[in-house]
């Protein structure tokens, strides 16, 4: 059984999986199966019966339009990927969609295909490996001890984001870290010599990582080996290893950018396979012989599986404490103590919700070790410093806060990459306003599942001088036009602590706390349990006419406004709706309850006011960017002080009686 | 008169104006001081009575936090900046905002501040300098001549977008691009040995830059004045200097990152002053031979700017037409035959508004020599190659087609910088989903006022198999969101000519095409008008009991849905909304005409619905993440079938009925 057999089996394999959705990329398959062979075969670690074994070695294909390849080697070595699923490629409900997405197909570990996130993903795993082998390895017991390997195209190594996760994982010295580089010249616009003309390698030594360069990708199987057992045994330094590869190898139109996205045909299939000696009558053909040296992992993988757990519950006898913290952990359960220490705010003083924040975070973090995270370089505006800790380094990996670099986009990715890893809750923290610069890799937490905390400070136009530059208008509306996330928008202490236990609770998707810059005050009657049910009655007035539906540092202006109002024989209820998505999923009649039908609706938050109709008849927020000066004045400015609201709404209530005379609303 | 008592005014009055607004960051101003005053003194040519004298070097601040340092220089040299402007240093409506704002303050050249676009628009304007040079320039007439200087610091290096648009900068060649890099190891976390420990020369040389440094950039005048001098004689590779410097230089917590974003305090600006000799009684002092030395540039801007002048008119006399082409450029008029090529779509076949998008872009470039862009390596996608000229690169810098590679963040803030520059109007492409990529970039060309058209494809789940990872969702809304953006959602040939009218018109700001990727019909009734308007009764129905309104490939849907509605005696007349905004700039009358009171209105748009409840009682859209197969089954299976919308609309239509019989709706 030769090894090009199997080699050309991938390719034809993948490029019948493209033809026959006549859809998709199959010149990357083409083209890097002989390292995804000699990968998949003679290195990873991995066990096709359990794609969720804590110890496998994890791979990411960053290039993720070649995941015909990826679904190639799921199939053949076993995994729960059937022919019938190959053949169902990017078809409706299929297994096998255009893009490998991580929570749809198992062993796929995370979600690829928009540029350069995968890579980024990388490096979050490379960080958890990192952390939990030395908080959980013993001498004789190294339980956690895994590489991660990522197949990545040009157009990856061309993103921003990859260039901001590979100079952080050069800082970090992520040893385990192992890129391989498909160094075919082409993308889709044509050669590379059309925009991308920089030295690969020379950068990424400029990043402290190990480089080495495979010369012929193609057929070199002994280079490619010697190439990776190279870099495994670099433990200080990442390495990219540049394969220089032939894009489609053995297609009629190999080399050339017209195989990257283009299936090859009925015709161009058969070429392949005769050029391979492959009989072009047969389809999805797997001979024997193939078919057994991929079926082997599954057993082999079996057989690994069982030792690591046959050491696991030796490690279980010697040293229980953490095994049963790997396991909780490894399962995303949350310690049962792990609300202990949330502070209580019924009664404390004014402050700002990102102090508040700060100190929930450290509360947890004192009482969940898997929560780790940090800021891209605004710690101290952030205030996410965890006190009880170091900062993760390549000489203190037992720490859990991450100086992420001023890097949002990879900041965020790295998170995915940590939640996908396992045992690990990541934060990431940066100004509301920039969590656009970084919204590449939000969307795919959304999109995956992820669990991830994106503490999001500076969260209006109050934040004020640093002006329109840095205040975010649209960012509000963005989060939650987006599927599965969830945005909260505390309103004091206890509103956060509110957020807080629904973003540690929610193991399914992302949350965006947001939090004030300046200071608030402590409301009488917020409550966690409204957070939970996103909207509730704050303050209520006897028969009302008038509801006020506010969020975060708005809802102290409610309170102010619908006092003024009384004297103008308005009766406002104050409506605190600190998670709009919460809100969404309660009963009709709870929501018709808080906002009841008939009476006119105002809602009131310094943000784009996009999505308020649904809710409000009409809207307080912005209309225009910000402005530089400071909080209080902007705040009027821009019509937020309790007068200016006052009288705008009074304005609006004088117009629909005018209106809408006969329909008895207030 | 000194050089370093002309430094220490500029540090003095830069940490003073911190100090007034008691808000704002001394540490950069104070330590950039010496280069600041080396380049504005002895390299710049600039008129600060005339900032936008065309052949002036461009001075772009990247860490644009340093502002109070630029506001320094502007109000020294004579731009239109007082004292009291300077003392009024983030207050509202003052000409000094947190972070520069080129549509506020003359002589700020971009709006700067989140990092990296600074960095980026100036690679946008040594491009748009390149172009128009070899465009214009005849033998003893270089009309346009100038440099681009970049002031960056650490921030900007980390940032993703900074990388890409150097990789470009590098492969492009352009020498005329001058960076200089406040090397002072501090961020705001602490020191760049906590995350940023790359080699930064190495990787700039990597890209192809000639890389400087100079060793004390605190007090090394000549070595300065040495480095830009050879950064300037260097033509074939853009320069990075990195200025080894101390943040804070002379102040008590000099280097220090507490000196970065804090005010000095009175004391901390007392001990200045007394460090470099100043009268700490004194406030706001420029001594008269400082003033003069700085003064002296504006009598030599104009006297530059006057020998340019005359320069101009020989150039005029001799090559008449470029003269007058320049002029007209340089104002941001169109030319008046600008839209005699446009197609006429009435009765054309069925077509992809993206191929639509690809003949109108060609129709309009053939006329328009300022029309200059490109795609994000998705050009075979975007359709949006020029035939009829070049690629511009180092070697045909005449082409007006731009490969920017798989870099969406850097691509739009380049396009900004070309805005900026002036003479050109950008085009950018990608898939509607990557817009969330460049969205930092997009924001700032909205805020900033740039005209720049984003031009983006495949921009619903009807794009089919790619799936959920690149089919947009949220993208719509968010840019709807954002203030000063327009977004159009062409539903054939004749709105798509419309949309790129209104792109071309709007020099104010940037405007997003949305372009399907599958083919639409050429519907019968609509116009360019319509799309002037935003929203327009496409097909009417006599006594009509229901309103369809409905964007881009859903007009078409609701055309085919008012047809089976009929038979459930529903006449619904059908509104095609190409642009939201648009439709919002109309009167209260129009928009009332085209969406009646009283009637029932259903949306049709295949995003999410947030935003719709605007002008609709029931949205048709999207709740969720798309998914991958091909484009009819992905359509029908969220709803958006002739059969599937109509049946939902009936449902919908009874429940109200159910609700509000009284109302006579329906
Ligand atoms: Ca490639
Ligand atoms: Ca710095």
């Amino acid at each position: 059984m030769s090894a090009e057999k199997c080699i050309n089996t991938l390719r034809i394999l993948s490029a019948e999986i493209v033809q026959k959705a006549n859809s998709g990329h199959p010149g990357m398959p083409i083209g890097m199966s002989p390292v995804a062979f000699v990968l998949w075969t003679k290195v990873m670690n991995y066990s096709p019966s359990n794609a969720k074994w804590p110890a496998r070695d994890r791979f990411v294909l960053s290039n993720g339009h070649g995941c015909a390849l990826l679904y190639s080697l799921l199939h053949l070595t076993g995994f729960k990927l059937s022919l019938s699923d190959l053949q169902s490629f990017r078809q409706l409900g299929s297994l096998t969609p255009g893009h490998p997405e991580a929570h749809m197909t198992d062993g796929v570990e995370v979600s690829t295909g928009p540029l350069g996130q995968g890579l980024s993903n990388a490096v979050g795993m490379a960080i958890a490996e990192r952390h939990l082998a030395v908080t959980f390895n013993r001498p004789g017991y190294d339980i956690v001890d895994n590489y991660t390997y990522v197949f990545c195209g040009d157009g990856c190594l061309q993103e921003g984001i990859t260039s901001e996760a590979s100079s952080l994982a050069g800082h970090l010295k992520l040893g385990k870290l192992i890129v391989i580089y498909d160094d075919n010249s082409i993308t889709i616009d044509g050669k590379t010599s059309l925009a991308f003309t920089e030295n690969v390698a020379q950068r990424y030594a400029a990043y402290g990582w190990q480089t080495i360069t495979v010369v012929d990708g193609n057929s070199d199987l002994q280079g490619i080996e010697a190439a990776i057992a190279l870099a495994k045994r670099t433990t200080n330094q990442p390495t990219i290893i540049s394969l220089k590869t032939v894009i489609g190898f053995g297609a009629e139109n190999e080399g050339t950018h017209d195989i990257h996205g283009t299936p090859l045909g009925d015709k161009g299939v058969a070429f392949l396979k005769k050029k391979f000696g492959f009989n072009p009558q047969q389809h999805f053909y797997i001979a024997p012989d193939v078919a057994a040296v991929f079926q082997k992992k599954k057993s082999e993988g079996e057989d690994k599986e069982r030792k690591w757990m046959a050491k696991f519950a030796e490690y279980a006898v010697k040293f229980p404490t953490e095994a049963a913290e790997f396991k909780r952990r490894m399962e995303g359960k949350l310690p049962s103590d792990w609300k202990s220490k949330l502070p209580n705010y019924a009664g404390a003083k004014p402050d700002a919700t990102r102090n508040i924040s700060g100190t929930i975070l450290n509360a947890i973090a004192d009482n969940v070790p898997d929560l780790m995270g940090g800021s891209a370089d605004l710690t101290p505006s952030n205030k996410t410093q965890l006190k009880n800790t170091k900062d993760f380094q390549a000489a203190t990996p037992e720490g859990r806060y991450i100086r992420f670099g001023v890097r949002e986009h990879a900041m965020c990715a790295i998170g995915n990459g940590l939640s996908a890893y396992g045992g690990i809750i990541p934060f990431t923290a940066t100004f509301l306003n920039f969590i656009e610069y970084a919204f590449g890799a939000v969307r795919i937490s959304a999109l995956s599942h992820h669990q991830q905390i994106f503490v999001m400070t500076h969260d209006s136009i109050s934040m004020g001088e640093d002006g329109p530059t840095h205040q975010p208008i649209e960012a509000i509306p963005l989060c939650r036009a987006t599927p599965n996330m969830t945005l909260f928008r505390p309103c004091d202490g206890t509103e956060t602590v509110g957020s807080y236990i629904c973003a540690m609770e929610n193991k399914k998707g992302p949350s965006v706390i947001c939090c004030s810059r300046q200071n608030l005050p402590q409301l009488p009657g917020t409550s966690v349990d409204g957070v939970v049910k996103g909207g509730y009655v704050l303050n209520e007035a006897k028969d009302f006419n008038l509801v006020l539906v506010a969020t975060g540092s708005e809802v102290e202006l409610a309170v102010n406004v619908a006092k003024i109002l009384q004297g103008s024989g308005l009766k406002a209820r104050v409506v605190s709706m600190p998670c709009v998505e919460n809100f969404d999923k309660q009963s009709q009649s709870y929501k018709r309850q808080v906002l009841p039908l008939g009476v006119l609706v105002v809602s009131l938050e310094a943000a784009a006011t996009q999505g308020w109709e649904r809710f409000s008849h009409f809207q307080i927020g912005m209309r225009s960017f910000g402005a530089s000066a400071p909080c209080d004045i902007v705040l009027a400015h821009f019509g937020f002080s309790p007068e200016k609201a006052s009288s705008k709404i009074l304005s609006f209530v004088k117009e629909s009686n005018e209106l809408f005379g006969n329909t008895g609303i207030a």
